[in-house]
């Protein structure tokens, strides 16, 4: 991880990242925000519902696009929003690939945009996302 | 935590929740997505940044407004988006308080809208954030 | 989550909440509580025991209820007491469903019971728990 | 940690446990039982509380017990029941000891019980506890 300027950005940077989505980790995010919906954390209210089983919180999945940010902008960069799009639910055993790519900069503020795409092991795009951001000069 | 009808949503139904972002967070946060930015994970990086100390990542302030979500529109509701606006740094120890309501519904698609607001203890707005969900008939 | 008034409480109020009981939720109690007999942290021992496999801490399927006496009772409660009646072991994997009644209210001392059975997925009794608890006017 | 048999229990047999109470313990266990009473995790909320901050859930401070009760039974004893009654919160930061006693054994069926007696740092008693158990022979 390094600090980057904003001249240095270029338009088309990419970064990926990759993670199973564990029980661990969907039980970890319940008790971080507080939200215990039996979707995420009853197995046996889920496995009657549309899903066929547990599955992650949205933001949980979103979250997962940080690591990407950090790649692409380096240490000093502002997050100003974050806009998702939920496509499909992520299972707990899921792999969760994400690319995101650099769109946009414009000089007068030093100001960003990076989108994301989120697949699952089949291919199927779970979540999309669009940043925007900040590279203080 | 019950199902509840689209019917039975109200526009003007709210829920608050909040909660304190602790170290702990923090570093289960950093393990669940990935991101190890200093400015979240090292002290000494952090001290010596604009923010004089550690800050909770963004999206795990922005996922304290899933606890408000389950909580007016029940167990069974899909979420379609999330857009996310960060207005200022959560520091490790800031206590947040999420507040969200119901500001629109569409019968058509049974959709519905939630606007919320993110304060700090100094009731400075974090974070604003508006949800676009729908609860299947 | 509200504030809630002792006259408002009604004998009968009811709150139901169900958790699958993860390896990550009986490790993490095992940290907090220091209890790591082999019967919740190894499976090879736990595996010839009785009860072949590894079994939650009574006391982390007691704290289940909690969550329910919040529903009930409101953001104010004091708890005065809490017994426990373990019925059966619970396996990591399982369900539980917490159902939690409120009993009885006594006006004198701002008194409140609330009765708690918690079930597996198999509709198996594993705990039966009776609160007593107060509400400050 | 051992296997015992239950002729070789003694009555007046004792085991002190201690620890203190950490955040990182109380929103641990928040996400365990999924109660996020801002009594627990909200500074803002329970500093303007009659308790003046953050406090322990109650039955986490129960869960100590068990360390006492694996070091008094061994490896292979059963869980009947455990009552708990609060005396004072808990809050984060505090130390607390747990003394335990083996205070009955009944031959007939393998019966023990076993009072625990848990202190603050300023030997203030918080909770006292009754646990019930049997040792198969």
């Amino acid at each position: 991880m390094i600090k980057k300027n904003f001249k240095d950005l270029e338009i088309g940077a990419k970064s990926v990242f990759e993670k199973t989505i564990t029980e661990a980790d969907v039980f970890a995010f319940a008790g971080i925000c507080g939200d215990f919906n039996p979707l995420h954390v009853s197995e046996t209210f889920a496995k009657n519902s549309m899903f066929k089983g547990r599955i992650a919180h949205g933001l949980l999945v979103a979250a997962l696009i940080d690591y990407t940010l950090t790649d692409i902008l380096g240490l000093g960069a502002i997050h100003i929003s974050q806009n998702c799009r939920f496509k499909a639910p992520v299972k707990i055993g899921d792999t969760v690939t994400v690319e995101s790519e650099l769109v946009d900069k414009k000089e007068e503020k030093n100001r960003v945009k990076i989108n994301s795409t989120l697949k699952n092991q089949d291919e199927v795009v779970v979540l999309t996302g669009e940043m925007e951001g900040m590279l203080p000069s």
